[in-house]
């Protein structure tokens, strides 16, 4: 027999965390957070389609779970934040089965702890159509010590976090009918968000615009600019590309795009005075985490790549938007 | 041609107010709210799924986006808060067109206005399948003003907003092909959410516990009298009915069941102390909004209706569960 709604709600309240800002968690109204002093509330809201952002046919249920949270926690740390709370809202389709729900809150539940995240409420109901998820995150950073879009000044050095366009590599192998590599499956089932790092960017005061990658270098840099009013000159051969990525970037070069266009590799994009490069890879080394110099903020607003033998490199793709073709995009 | 996904985004952007709480609103990761000193910062989310909540041949989409909002508000309200900000994630079905998109936004914009809330974030995406609505609403409250569901004590008076079972009477007519009266229509597709009686609530310290009526009174007081470990009797003779729902009631007895346990009320139901009863009669008077006096807290965990000639008045329907038939529950 399947569980009711009160039942499944009073499953979760048992499970559910409560950090310290936490003041009401699931089970009144609202849930309550108190905010410690000098501190601002950061909130952001993902919505997650079945269809649209992951396939059933791909993805199991605890790795949704995982990347649920991942995304929204990606968010905040793309700010400087620390995450505190997450608020879920899921539809679940009419024949989804006790097991499989049981499957997709594992899966959540994995991230709160590996995040340190409260579940403090949301929302369930059943879903005439596909599986729906909502989630929105909230968390916390010191107001002198966010780190926005429009920061950026000619000079910067631009630096990434990790390796790019293994999810969008993967998804593309998954279309082909190919098996995936573990590293690339986890890049893109199970991607981790770069909550550590973010909160230390914010922490040091290195940063002076971020945002974390969620379509692809060369649209989100290209909104990072927009908004700081400078360009950039980005050095293809710097790229950071995981081993996975070159085996397959050996077989098609023309995979390269995927690195500058791909979606959903979650990782952290920031720009830092040219004096801060001893401390970026000084916090790279602490945190075992690659961060690298790919490029340099420029004063002519526009956006260049540029690799041996090609000084206007042109990616085939452009970044995607949701209402001509699929992939995501934020209001925030 | 339909608007992309970035165009409408910079449209939403032009038209959204910022209050002066919001320090960072649409167009970066992450919105940014200062909780003014000794408040808590609130939280909840809903979603609406079409076919779930709502029916596309039965609603406009100027009155969904004005009930989008309103039925986020009322949690904060049944909370005491003030309304803050309002993150908005839609899911398009691919057929939308832009007027479809404009009207809904004239409503989500006619709500924000409405409550004075600032549109601070969110996500839109294309949906392979029906309309997807998730709004997460914040709030902030006084520490000390906060009212939760736990504090209703025996002896305590039980009140009422408004009138109860317009919305549910409402839905029983639209299933029957019956047209709707005016009145009835406003209530169902255009529910006002009781914030300024929600706020005063709590600045004047008068209620013990409170939440608003979405899953209709019975199964709602039933959830404040769990958490409060008392019980009720409430009076059904005293329950506020409007002239529309009068009229209905005089062709059909049996109606009157929606008046406990039909949805989508969104009036607040709370309890206080008898000493208040001046003082709630007073702010009805001000606020120009019936508050009536419908039963008393009990201490014997249990929760009786009676009428005159009924001492033991049982309903036909219970709070409905989503997982077995339709309406919506919330894990705040």
């Amino acid at each position: 027999m399947r569980v009711g709604e009160f039942e499944l709600i009073d499953k979760i309240r048992r499970r559910a965390n409560i950090g310290p800002e936490i003041r009401l968690g699931i089970g009144d109204d609202c849930s309550s957070i108190v905010v410690p002093p000098n501190c601002e509330l950061l909130t952001s809201t993902d919505l997650l389609l079945e269809g649209v952002h992951f396939c059933l046919d791909w993805t199991d249920l605890r790795s949704l779970g995982i990347k649920s949270v991942a995304v929204n926690i990606s968010d905040l740390a793309a700010m400087g934040a620390r995450p505190v709370s997450l608020h879920l809202a899921v539809g679940l389709p009419a024949n989804f089965s006790d097991e499989q729900v049981e499957q997709y809150l594992n899966g959540i539940f994995a991230g709160l702890d590996r995040y340190k995240v409260s579940l403090t409420g949301g929302d369930t109901c059943r879903s005439g159509g596909p599986l729906v998820i909502s989630v929105t995150v909230q968390g916390v950073c010191h107001k002198d010590r966010l780190i926005k879009r429009d920061g950026a000044v000619a000079g910067d050095d631009l630096w990434v976090s990790g390796t790019l366009g293994d999810s969008g590599l993967a998804l593309r192998l998954l279309q082909s009918n190919k098996t995936l590599p573990a590293f690339l499956a986890d890049r893109h089932f199970r991607p981790e968000a770069r909550a550590e790092l973010g909160e230390q960017l914010g922490n040091l005061g290195l940063a002076t615009a971020m945002l974390d990658l969620s379509d692809g270098l060369s649209g989100d840099l290209g909104h990072l600019l927009k908004v700081s009013a400078v360009g950039a000159s980005v050095n293809m051969d710097k790229l950071p590309l995981s081993n996975e990525f070159l085996i397959e970037l050996r077989k098609d070069q023309s995979l390269l795009d995927l690195a500058i266009c791909g979606g959903e590799d979650y990782e952290l994009l920031f720009t830092a005075h040219p004096d801060k490069r001893p401390c970026v890879e000084q916090l790279s080394e602490e945190m075992n985490l690659p961060l690298t110099l790919i490029g340099t903020i420029t004063g002519d607003q526009k956006l260049q790549f540029y690799k041996e033998g090609n000084l206007n490199y042109k990616p085939e793709n452009s970044a995607f938007d949701h209402f001509r073709s699929t992939g995501d995009s934020s209001l925030e």
